[in-house]
């Protein structure tokens, strides 16, 4: 059977050419970066030519761009980083309730330490109003860190309002951009804000190498100490291999970006609009134009979203009922909740996040699938059971 | 010309075998390692198999083993988690003069947050006295970190009279082995130690991965906080192919270590007896005896280690003047400081590391070529000439 792989919120496939554009730096370029022999200029200058191409996918100068293990070390590192510098003035921190784990447990352990968190709540399409934003904002604010957009939902953000709120008082704004970079175009100057973070195997790159793009001028603390590497700010022994399949990965998305929009989009807008249609009690969330291109995301009532997605896999689809981040914790999504729906409903999430090269055959196929196992679920689901038997559940 | 590498410290090449096994995660085998699909379970086996290999060639349980991406971030997150974790009634940190920076910088940032430190000193072969460390515990003592090796200077360290007087006052040591692990046995039971720091491209794998060996039961926070990976410990997607890499190079390190020692120990030998012998004003650098088996160091009084290197780097040979993670910081190291060296002498500090596969005769080569450059390189020293006219320089 056909593998078809609809989770691209979790992990894409690595570009052929990315696999070879690393190869010869797993095995004869094998240099350290920070060694001053030939081995080492080797290496250095492959970064170099990495981060140029990190930097013009967003917009940024190569100075400004940070490479990191994940896109939760770049959160981690924006949070702690930014607004431990800034700990003897300023201690009260913007999120919203929407936020990536990486983003929400940072901002916890900066509690921990005397931070004080405003959330900031999302509406029913997870979008966040940012007067709510300008509200929040303090004297003693350190920071504002809103995403720009969600994996689980797909909702974009209005992250350029917000930046103009935050730059009006003087308050540096991060924004998570690991869904978001390489997918639609992000332009750190258009958006206005002061870091933000990507990472390479949302966009066909490797997993292993993430960025913290990161505008000239704003003080930040590291968040791994030591070495001399990233300008001092990041210590670590750099994963020459990864960084360069993430430069080859942002090269290759700026050009091919608006390509894969215009093929996944219609495909998306299939699965938005037919399977609330073709099957009952389910609806569709996030927002319905402001979002991901390749994302289209449901709750099923009545059903448990891991259910689905194991009969799912047994049918050759590989998808997802939320971040993988958190995928065995099997509690509802707090982006679910955040956005209104109840408990029993957010159980039933499920993510349909398309890459490059799914077909519209592939989407008629699960289409006709989809419904027979949600079926079949549902007459072993007490719940449904006494729903049809009139009940509220 | 022949390339011969002599910068163990710095980095190793990736055996083949370890390319051929991370192959396969960078192709087809893509997914997510949290995912609960097929693609995902895939990735999350390969990564448990890697954990147990890592585990065995250090004697720990594979539930005790953290992933990182580099040793610095294994570093960081010991002594900062541990620490963080205790805050509340410990606030004293023990770790010798000559840690690596990312303890001595980790370090520092808990001074920041309130935690004080004492630092041990060395003797003049960079060893650390183990009644220093035990003169040093005090009931708000939080950890102990001491290196298992100097990259620097080679000297290993009796880490296990540490530990035990650690254990015996109920305060959890770490060790960083980045420089020992998968090059000598390791046994974190013989140590008794209860954290220990490694990274796999000191033992020819690739560069980003590493891991933290926690002992069951040692508290300590996540330094980046969020997902559920790693036990909800360390946030971030996993670089499957990295840690298969990782698991692959200490499988191998486990079974070839005794030989890889036995091939350059004598090499080795021949560089600390010979190099101070055929060149004038030249001393062997750390202990004699207590040293890595692929490890010489020397001070070479005149001339300033970078200029060395790089003319040995024209004639074929890659070496470092200390550790990579400060190679262009162009200061004195803090580790021969430690050990009493005098700055000048200090600035000429060459390390000769070596890997697998070095000859008899790239030794020989360099034995003949090291004594006509550092001539050359005197002759331009303003140093030696003042020594030559008889004034103290």
């Amino acid at each position: 059977m056909k593998r078809v792989y609809l989770d691209h919120i979790a992990d894409t496939p690595v570009r052929p050419e990315v696999v070879e554009a690393m190869l010869p730096f797993l095995r004869e370029k094998f240099g350290n970066a920070q060694s001053l022999h030939s081995e080492g200029q080797e290496a250095a200058a492959a970064l170099e030519e990495a981060r140029e191409k990190v930097a013009a996918l967003i917009g940024a100068k190569a100075s400004e761009i940070y490479f990191t293990s994940s896109g939760s070390e770049a959160n981690n590192f924006a949070l702690k980083g930014m607004a431990l510098a800034r700990k003897d003035k300023a201690r009260h921190l913007v999120i919203s309730a929407i936020e990536h784990q990486s983003v929400l447990h940072s901002a916890k352990s900066l509690e921990k330490l005397g931070f004080e968190t405003t959330l900031i709540p999302v509406d029913r399409f997870g979008l966040v109003d940012p007067q709510e934003v300008k509200k929040a904002l303090r004297p003693d604010t350190a920071l504002v860190s809103i995403m720009l957009a969600n994996s689980e939902v797909g909702t974009i953000q209005p992250i350029k309002e917000m930046a103009a709120f935050c730059r009006e008082k003087g308050v540096p704004m991060h924004t998570d951009a690991v869904a978001a970079a390489g997918n639609i175009p992000v332009d750190v100057n258009d958006l206005g804000v002061d870091a933000l973070s990507l990472v390479g195997h949302q966009f066909y790159g490797p997993k292993g190498a993430g960025a913290l793009y990161l505008r000239k001028g704003t003080r930040i603390l590291p968040l791994i100490d030591g070495g001399i590497q990233e300008g001092g700010r990041r210590a670590g022994t750099e994963d020459v291999a990864a960084i360069v399949g993430l430069g080859k990965a942002a090269e290759i998305a700026q050009k091919e970006m608006a390509s894969w929009a215009q093929a996944l989009k219609p495909l998306r807008d299939r699965l938005l609009q037919e399977l609330p249609k073709i099957i009952p009690h389910v609806i569709a969330t996030g927002h319905p134009e402001h979002r991901l291109p390749y994302h289209a995301s449901f709750c099923v009532e009545f059903i448990e979203g891991e259910s689905m997605l194991l009969h799912l896999d047994m049918q050759g689809f590989a998808t997802s009922s939320g971040s993988a981040c958190t995928s065995r914790a099997l509690k509802a999504s707090h982006v679910l909740l955040a956005m209104g729906l109840d408990h029993a409903l957010a159980q039933g999430s499920i993510v349909l996040s398309l890459i490059d090269g799914i077909t519209s055959e592939d989407i008629d196929r699960l289409l006709e699938v989809f419904p027979t196992i949600v079926e079949r679920l549902r007459k072993m689901s007490p719940l449904y059971t006494q729903f049809l038997e009139g009940r509220k559940p």
